[in-house]
């Protein structure tokens, strides 16, 4: 409403094919409008750089799914209010990663590093890493602000907004929850698998799945069984989606993944596999199972060899197959869920496919 | 709209001379419904403990100087929507303490203090201090997400909240610019006044009183007159504020301004004061100034005595004459501004009040 909106993406075919394209637009449309300044070019950089597009596209298929439109006016504004998950995800990375000190996201330097580097290059005074640190955390300052601006800037009818608001409320609170529960696992060393799920269903299931569907499907102003169906899908679909990068992460095909295979071994990340194979070693009276998975929970040192013994004990114990199996059990749960609800036929096809993607072996 | 409301501290008596203890209801009520967790009971506890509610204040004063009600529905709406502020400056307070690296605010440890002695006592694995700073950038996460839904939630009319949603924008953005730039000048060792001068503009003049001015008369639908009299009004005394704060922070009394004398200089804190008087100290060929200044802006330890000779050198290099005529000059302006518009008669008065008061030196 305030923001001066030059482009206008809106396609004359529907978004559904083309959301990617109609997100960039926006995207860069908005960043184009407030940018100002290096927090701004650094937080434009990231979020432009692409990624999946996820939660917007999550919640694209809960607005379809409840019966909103595939392009015109209403759809164009909906794209346009989307973007606002991505600059809340950007929020989430910079600030992620300055808290597990990652070195590189997105194939760039993270946000800290680049500041850090910044001072050090012009020889700044005072230390580097704590001023990197610190212009990191303003990037997902601006961008948790940004994110609100965009949603509630978008042109949406009022009605709407207040109604999107509910499960936008829920997701941010949930999200920064999920990240604290995390960090306090790891300060805790926990072993409970109890533990590692919540964090699993907070961050993943619900950040990154549910809460998007619930979304959209409230912009769409669905009936109550609409959006019960979204979420349950979303909650399933969603924990098995992390299950499934759980087993990638130690598993997977670089080439495929595009991400370093035994990365989070090597930080050592309390994964509901990791946290559960712990359990079943302990079952099985396997102290060399449990003393190598501890060790890399606990942060020690992890070489491709490590990796490939982890692989061997995971496998071992089950800890695999028990993964898989509830990978298969969660997915056809959240699928069931779909098929008694009332969705748009093209939109429930496509969260079909969505969540066979996202929870494949080939994902 | 979605969270529920159990009190309603709608009092009998105009708002008016009432509004610390209507913001402390609101703040009370939101944060009973919404907290959950230690990041929450952190959050809650700074902002409960009070602060002097400077930006709800001027807030207030500007819906009441634009028309708005004294009491009654609208106006506790326009209370319960203020405590965005309040928690908006919640997160400035948790973020900025991390980055200053600060021990104690409204006299309790800073919250990744509080994070990270909590880490100690419980023998938590990892690195206690960096542990504290990313629960505080959560804790910093929650309150600014929470400003929003405040202000989201408070249940103002659509339009309302579309008027207000322009300076609530401008107000985040600028907060978060000016700590950059805050964090820039010390990395720069920064001795232009320009930069110092634009921090104050920013993080005090615009976040703390013309934006919140503009928010409340926004909410009030006012004219373009009287937003651009109490903006100009802002702007002024924004600064003159800051500058009296520069001053009282070397010359203050500590029983009357309730911190350390001296904090200031011992932070190397890049005051317009600081910096225009190397900028005398150079032209009047004060080498033993200049040398006296430089040590202090780079962090040098500073001691009672140091205090003592630096306000000794900034009266002698007429840098508090200097700062006092400034101090003077732009409160003048800043009334003069009112002066012209028209305003509600009672809020001009108040208005009037709180300049003398922000700028005074028995602050």
């Amino acid at each position: 409403m305030s923001l001066p909106r030059t482009a206008e993406p809106v396609p004359s075919a529907p978004v559904d094919d083309l959301l990617p394209q109609c997100l960039q637009a926006e995207l860069e449309d908005f960043l184009s409008a407030v940018s100002a300044g290096e927090l701004a070019a650094e937080l434009s950089a990231l979020v432009l750089s692409g990624g999946k597009r996820l939660r917007p596209t999550f919640a694209w298929w809960g607005w379809r799914a409840a019966g909103g439109e595939a392009f015109g006016h209403r759809a164009s504004t909906v794209v346009r209010a989307l973007i606002a998950l991505e600059l809340l995800q950007g929020c989430a990375l910079v600030h992620d990663d300055v808290m597990d000190r990652s070195t590189t996201r997105r194939g760039r330097p993270t946000a800290h590093r680049a500041f850090a580097a910044r001072h050090l290059r012009n020889g700044w005074s005072g230390d580097a890493r704590h001023y990197g640190d610190s212009a990191a955390v303003l990037v997902g300052d601006l961008a948790l602000v940004w994110a609100d601006d965009a949603l509630v800037t978008a042109g949406l009818p009022a009605a709407a907004l207040r109604r999107a608001w509910e499960p936008w409320r829920a997701m941010r609170t949930e999200m920064i929850t999920g990240q604290h529960l995390d960090l306090l696992g790891a300060a805790r060393r926990s072993e409970s698998l109890e533990d590692a799920l919540t964090v699993a269903r907070l961050k993943t299931a619900s950040y990154t799945v549910q809460r998007p569907l619930h979304l959209g499907a409230a912009l769409a102003d669905a009936p109550a069984d609409v959006v019960a169906a979204l979420c349950a899908y979303g909650r399933d679909v969603g924990v098995a989606y992390q299950l499934r990068d759980d087993l990638l992460g130690v598993f997977g095909d670089e080439r495929v993944t595009g991400k370093p295979v035994g990365d989070d071994l090597r930080e050592g990340k309390r994964t509901p596999l990791m946290v559960a194979a712990l359990g079943l070693a302990a079952g099985q009276e396997r102290p060399d199972a449990v003393e190598l998975l501890r060790h890399c929970l606990d942060g020690g040192l992890v070489t491709s060899e490590t990796v490939d013994r982890v692989r061997a004990v995971l496998r071992e114990l089950g800890a695999v197959d028990a993964a898989e199996h509830e990978i298969a059990t969660r997915t056809a749960r959240g699928l069931a869920a779909l098929a008694e609800a009332p969705l748009e036929p093209v939109a429930r096809a496509r969260l079909i496919t969505l969540a066979h993607k996202a929870t494949s072996r080939r994902r």
